[in-house]
């Protein structure tokens, strides 16, 4: 059977974006072809400023689409305490507390030597740079709690202690809300080691 | 914090799509981002493309870029038995069986008067007019096994014996490759009924 071209194109381009399956992105092609031709319009607009636009922060290497990105440009934001993440994904995690007031420093990524991630292609050196100014207290380490997190977190320490700044790490433990019987066996031993006095 | 607005634009474009969620569309928000130059010219213009191109074919109502649809314009396709569905991406599962060699007929939707759905919303006025084509011998019933599905073959059937032409159903029966165990009462009886002697 011929296909038809331009639905078959379509499909093929929903199959080629992360976590959408054959079938999802069929499903998302008929979507499109039920859209109004404003709705196209926006979508296809939308799609391309975004790319155009966006591009990492001078200071912290988060996205913006100005020089500076929002935190960075806010003069509310304490730029004394810096929080090291691995994407811009977790920024919006952490913003979405509303409670973290210092400023970020967005990695792009962690030490993978298995993926032939060095410390080269992540912002390292920018962080670096960063910590050249003497109003930074303190680097609060936010990489992901798995093994590459892990050893990016305890590489950058080795890096930024001897500057004579504190360098703390997230805590682990178990998660709010979390049923205990299903926490893994590390979770809950490092959730005993950082027991607190209440 | 004020957001980032090209990018909060596009995961807001993301969510509006069916089965995506806010994580969802951040994660291929961000995935647009890292996309080449042309990667965007390609996916933008598949998104037109398809969306301007494509429309009913003058048979079958199918979708198609071209008068007629690519099963319709074959002429080695047995024109005198109709295959009635749902929608393109029912058309679609049969074309992967690659054994039926009859046309299709698409009603885009099935009577559901608790939407608001009539008869006169989907292609059946289309539908009875293909039928004064005295080459037409069978008209199959494969809308889904749904209390709407079924009701839109009952009305269709009565509507077609009328004119002397076959009208059958799809079967009922448990699934090639399922566990019995976890089949429905309703299944395993349609089964039960029409089991046949090996």
């Amino acid at each position: 059977m011929k296909k038809v071209v331009p639905l078959q194109n379509l499909i093929t381009q929903f199959e080629r974006l992360p976590g959408i399956g054959h079938k999802s992105a069929q499903r998302l092609a008929f979507h499109v072809l039920s859209m109004t031709d404003t709705q196209i319009e926006d979508f296809t607009a939308a799609v391309r400023e975004a790319h155009s636009k966006i591009h990492r922060c001078e200071k912290c290497c988060d996205l913006t689409d100005d020089v500076l990105c929002p935190v960075c440009d806010d003069p509310e934001r304490d730029a004394g305490t810096i929080c090291v993440v691995e994407n811009s994904r977790d920024v919006m995690a952490f913003e979405r507390t509303h409670e973290y007031n210092g400023v970020y420093h967005v990695l792009h990524g962690v030490i993978s030597p298995l993926n032939g991630i060095g410390p080269e292609d992540l912002t390292v050196k920018e962080l670096i740079a960063r910590l050249s100014d003497t109003s930074v207290k303190e680097v609060i380490m936010a990489t992901n709690p798995t093994a590459e997190g892990e050893a990016t977190a305890v590489f950058l320490a080795r890096l930024i202690k001897p500057l004579g700044i504190e360098v703390s790490r997230l805590a682990y433990g178990v998660p709010v809300g979390a049923d205990l019987e299903y926490a893994d066996e590390f979770t809950l031993l490092k959730a005993m080691e950082g027991r607190q006095k209440i």
